[in-house]
């Protein structure tokens, strides 16, 4: 397989941010994957985690790239500026990691 | 595609784990997708995100479930909370969302 090169984006929103302020949101960073090629696949999912450990975080986010260098043409491409801009004036707090996914 | 619900887990070690007590934890995070049948697939990676927006946490890991009942197996499984006695002592924070994938 491949080596696949995960990218984890976890988001906690202020309480102020409406609804429609995170929906424009998630649609945005889905639209990320048609803007930028080296963007191999995205998912995205609200925490329904019963462990009480998200740390405050509701919004998480999956990316993959095919490489360091895919990711390194994504995280100052414009289309992701663009969206930090959206982003930021509703979020409390990010998180992000990166792994080289093993599976042992 | 079958829903898939992925679990992610962050951990950061304390200071005095060593190299030893933290490969004896990764093996037996990755041992438990043969002792538990509900875990449908693992992987984890160390963080390599040059962001610097990770909190503190080094380890990733990621397990899929085809279902919340099959999550629902394997958090209170006998296997998992042995687990946690071996982590526990060295674990400085986790932090763990789970979230039905979307694409869109």
């Amino acid at each position: 397989m491949t080596q696949q090169l995960k990218h984890i984006v976890l988001f906690a929103f202020k309480d102020a941010a409406t609804e429609e302020n995170i929906q424009a949101i998630v649609d945005a960073f889905a639209n990320l994957k048609h803007e930028i090629d080296e963007v191999h696949d995205f998912e995205w999912g609200l925490n329904v985690s019963p462990e009480n450990l998200n740390q405050g975080f509701t919004h998480c986010f999956q990316l993959t790239f095919l490489s360091d260098a895919d990711r390194d043409v994504y995280l100052p491409h414009p289309a992701h500026k663009a969206f930090g801009d959206l982003l930021h004036p509703h979020l409390e707090k990010v998180l992000v990691v990166d792994y080289w996914a093993n599976d042992k």
